[in-house]
């Protein structure tokens, strides 16, 4: 059974990052299983990343190795860790992208890595994807273990998710993320409207009175609410795209009252 | 030989989506090997789907299992079938993504996919590529037979290929496809020319008057037509883009004709 | 250990093309393990492919077999060329396209690609890619010698590199390649600047009197010059993009003099 090692990063396709990172991991660990997640994190966007990770991770075998590289403090003295689960390894920069991750794991032993015995032998200061993380992550599928790489520290950098709060009447939540239908990702969970009956969504302009089963139960063109795949509620168009038919962004509010 | 599955879906490269779907299948079948075809196919644009799908597959190996999600009816009770001919399996929504490849397949067996043993265990109304057509294809990978899936139909969904018919003395087709040079792909096969010896090809208030055997046969920025690796007729611009000079879309109409 | 080959072309990712030069691959050599380093080279662009696989040919372990299709002139009588090194071997056209790597290589045996019986058994003339390079390439992974496709020669196509230059006080220079975060990679190596001890760097209006250890070391927006991972001095602002805050295009100079 081959060794997986995941990647996320915001390098994109146009440069020759990603490809120099599979060959320097091939290098070391030559029958290690490569799979992209994703390589289009908008630049430096660290809470993107955290949340992309922190759906993907778990639908991966147990064993796997995520490597993630979203680091705009490459080559200052940001640590790079080591997270490690029962199940499942990070290596990442400590800037708070294993935030969505960590707060589902337990039981983690974190590490500081430190050991250039597991580096590359010449570091850049802008590529350190290449240099540290790559060859690290090798390593690690090939069973060098985790205390080998550093000492173990406990304050890990992560940032808080946003929860829903209430305000008077109304359940105040927010569009953590816009995926490539244009679908509007909400943070409310199914904890968070568990007590609710019939409810009205309100998303700038526009109200939304019920919870679809399916976007094909709407006219082409609707706007509608849907239990996601990242386990939040979703904002969506069916056949379109709810990010045009709205003009929101990430960050914009919406909000959800019980009506009679 | 490793069994090989590939894929072919409108996800993107910004989402978590193809990860997960990949985290899946290696989850249930370690040593797939997984290849992708394509994933930036138009959002729901199941003819483009159609088209790729159709050229690409035969250049994988006899045993090779293409999975396709193109799937605006994800959660409705459109089917999921499991095309299987002696050479190649398909995994895909009964939506016509199929037409081009059935066309070209004798002897299939379809098989509309039920069973809820080889799904995941909790199934969303938004991704089913990752709840069902990815496990589908790993347990097809594992040598699960197809009937274990479901029940035997002969009602597949399919499109009409849009092919060349004649209007007086004129062959009347269209641009089908174009690709990321500005290739435009007309659906003029060699059989709707043999006939032909001076031909007029005119798209737009362009006019081509022979049929070139290389790009570089023509001066850089001139205007010419060529048979293309689709298997097509295609119009092209020599280091340039006949998308960007004629300024065409899918769909735009192409005649040819005899000349004296 | 599996064989490798790694893919750099101009194809995108809206086509079947790598899809199917993949599954070429695989079908002659089902156990090799193939790498994409990158497929959105500029159309046609054969400096931008050559400076990219210049460098990173290099991070791929010895014995690895780099595939190149950046072919405009496809179906012309331009040759296809194997050049095989103790550790690497590419297989591109001869357009120029391997002039970063032969400059880095010794001992090199290059051959002219012309045994059809390693071609599929239909060439187009648009797609050669997947008719001519990815069955050699496979071929060459299975262990057929170079010498088996064709008659070595000695004339490979280069195009010379831009070097940095003297003019009166000034060494001139240029950006030769801008990354997707837009770093302005320039032609300047530790060698021209080591008998230099306080810089003025001018790109445009701007003027940077200094090297950064770190990205970090500046403020965010900061204007600055490092050390980059290509091995040059490279323009860069600390999270964010020099391209766009010097709207600075490839080929524009940079002058670099000694100050008191």
């Amino acid at each position: 059974m081959p060794k997986i090692i995941t990647l996320t990063t915001d390098f994109g396709d146009k440069d020759y990052y990603v490809g120099a990172m599979k060959g320097v991991i091939v290098s070391i660990a030559p029958t290690v299983s490569i799979i992209d997640i994703c390589h289009q994190i908008k630049a430096g966007d660290i809470r993107e990343a955290a949340f992309i990770i922190g759906t993907a991770f778990k639908y991966f075998p147990k064993g796997t190795i995520h490597l993630l590289v979203i680091d705009p403090g490459v080559g200052s003295n940001r640590r790079i860790v080591i997270v490690k689960s029962n199940d499942y390894c990070f290596i990442a920069p400590d800037n708070g992208v294993l935030s969505y991750v960590v707060y589902q794991l337990k039981n983690t032993k974190i590490v500081s890595v430190t050991n250039k015995e597991y580096f590359l032998e010449n570091i850049s200061n802008t590529f350190q994807g290449r240099d540290i993380f790559a060859p690290v992550a090798a390593y690690l599928a090939k069973g060098i273990k985790t205390e080998e790489f550093g000492e173990e520290i406990d304050d890990l950098l992560t940032f808080s998710l946003k929860e829903v709060y209430e305000d008077g009447q109304s359940l105040i939540g927010e569009i953590i993320y816009i995926d490539r239908f244009g679908n509007l990702v909400t943070n409310f969970t199914p904890n968070n409207l568990s007590s609710l009956k019939n409810i009205n969504i309100r998303v700038g302009d526009y109200e939304i009175f019920q919870i679809s089963n399916s976007y094909a139960q709407n006219n082409p063109g609707d706007l509608l609410a849907i239990w996601g795949s990242y386990g939040y509620l979703e904002i969506s168009v069916n056949q379109g795209s709810a990010e045009e038919l709205l003009k929101t962004k990430k960050g914009d509010i919406v909000t959800i009252k019980e009506t009679k």
